[in-house]
Formats: structure tokens, C-alpha cells, sequence
């Protein structure tokens, strides 16, 4: 299934994107990803009105990233986990953080979550890595270029910019 | 500035999903990122309105992510560029390209775009490594904890996630 409103196009950025949503379900994956699971602790967390909530929450579990669980009978109560597709987020959420983190727009002392390997207690960082070398790569090394998904409108994307001045 | 309508959370992600605004925000971004600039461009690749896109191209920046550039006049003519803080959204995009790559919603025979590093034209990857040891950490071993700019609200989330039974 392709995100809506994007049929045609070959791209992963607006499939993921698509099943996301909105900031608010970007909002409501962040709470999954970090243990929340029950609708009114999604509720608290977020602020967000009910009707935005059960929407997103629809459109969250149609995508595929999350699955309705019923944890209560009598009045029935929900809570909501995330697929194994709902988990690959994990890695949107990393570079959120990260980039959230360095602009620092709320001016803190230091980051508000912190990503560390349990094994050692360091802090955990992305990076784009060289898949053969598996090293660290400079962000000027890396380069894009036309995959074998790429159809014509992508190739076309990759030749204005290779045209271009800039 | 914090994201309109996140004001009092203290949440990388939610500056960085309120610079981006919406989906289109998130496309205009992609495309600028590798490397179209002007209007009629982007218009083109996104297959936006011309309402849509204009909007859009004001908040991203207000949002400090892009410049705009006048590069014609009679008629005037505009591109834009992308600011310091624009080029960090690098790291998100290729997190989504990265994740939806991985999901293949359109069944293709592989990527649209390849990242490539480009002294050795190996691909290149997001990789989670650990800060200390500059090596790659398995997705089981990472764990999230308060950092020092936590506040009430970041902690809450996080006890609720210890004290969850999944």
C-alpha cells in the first residue's frame, strides 16, 4: 500500500512519511517507542484532544506500525504495541533526537533522553558507516545516486541536481 | 523557538517534526536535499499545489531550515537553499529512506536512491554505534534513560515505560 496522495511516486521518504501521518503521530510513535502503551497515558503524554488521538491511533494500526490489544473487560480498556514495522521507526525517532538535540531549541543543559548501549553505559550516536568497512564515513564523502528502484522521476530529480550550480 | 502547539514539552522530536510542519514539508526537504532549488522544480517533483508549496516554503523558513535566494529578475525569479540547520535534516531523511527502503511497500528490485560513499563507492548506512568505542551496537542493546535536560514530564514517560508489564 502506497501513502495516500502520493500514488506514483517511487519513494521510500513519503511511504514512511505517509504512515506516520502527521506530527501528531510522529508524537504518538515517540510514546510507543518508549513503553507507553495505554491510550489515556498516550493521552497525558502528548495533550493531544481525543478524537486527534483515536484518529491517529486509527491511521497508525491501518499503516500497519501498531496493533489495538485489549488489556481490561467490563468497560473494556485498550492498550497499543507497536508491529515489527511499527519498530523500525526506532531509527527515524535516533535521527529525530539527534538533530533535535544539537539544534537545541530549548536551550538545556544537556539532552532530555539519552540513547546508550547497555552493555558498556556509553551514550549511542547514529552514524553513516560504510556498509563493507563498516567504519564511520564523513557526511561530505557521502553521495546519492540512482538506485535500481529508481524510475524516471527520481533519475530526473538526480539530474537537476547534478545541472545545477549550486 | 519551540514547534506551535508543543510549547511546555521539552521533545527533540517535537522541534524537528514542527520545523519539518507536515508531509509536504518533509518531500520539499528530501528534494532540496538532493540538490533541486527552485520553484518550479520543486513543483514539479512534489506535484503540489502551487497554494500548498508557497505555504510550506514560508514556514520551512521561518523555521530557519531554508533560505531564499533571488536568482533572476524581470520577472522575479526565487530558489532555495539550504541552511546549516536545513542540512541536519539530512540525518532524518536518511533515516526515512533507510526505513522505507527496508519496508519495500512498492515491491521493487531494490532502492530508488543508494547512498554511497564516495572514496570508495561502497554503500553506506545508518548505523547506531557507540560513542566510546566508535563500533556498531545491536538494536537489542540500546536503551533509553533520563539525560540531563529531562524534565518532569520526559521522567513521567519514562517510569511509566519501566513500570509497564510488555
Amino acid at each position: 500500500m502506497r501513502a495516500k496522495g502520493f500514488e506514483g511516486m517511487t519513494c521510500s521518504v513519503a511511504d514512511v512519511m505517509g504512515a506516520l501521518g502527521d506530527r501528531w503521530g510522529v508524537l504518538i510513535m515517540r510514546d510507543l517507542l518508549l513503553g507507553l502503551a495505554r491510550y489515556d497515558d498516550l493521552k497525558q503524554s502528548t495533550g493531544v484532544t481525543n478524537a486527534t488521538l483515536s484518529d491517529r491511533l486509527r491511521s497508525l494500526e491501518a499503516a500497519g506500525l501498531i496493533e489495538r490489544r485489549k488489556y481490561q473487560s467490563k468497560p473494556d480498556r485498550y492498550e497499543y504495541v507497536l508491529t515489527e514495522r511499527g519498530q523500525d521507526i526506532s531509527l527515524v525517532m535516533q535521527a529525530f533526537v539527534q538533530v533535535g538535540d544539537h539544534w537545541n531549541v530549548g536551550n538545556l543543559a544537556g539532552p532530555p533522553l539519552q540513547f546508550v548501549n547497555k552493555q558498556t553505559g556509553h551514550p549511542v550516536k547514529l552514524a553513516v558507516i560504510d556498509s563493507q568497512l563498516g567504519k564511520p564515513v564523513e557526511a561530505r564523502d557521502v553521495t546519492v545516486i540512482a538506485g535500481p528502484g529508481a524510475d524516471e522521476r527520481v533519475k530526473w530529480r538526480l539530474e537537476r541536481n547534478a545541472g545545477s550550480p549550486t
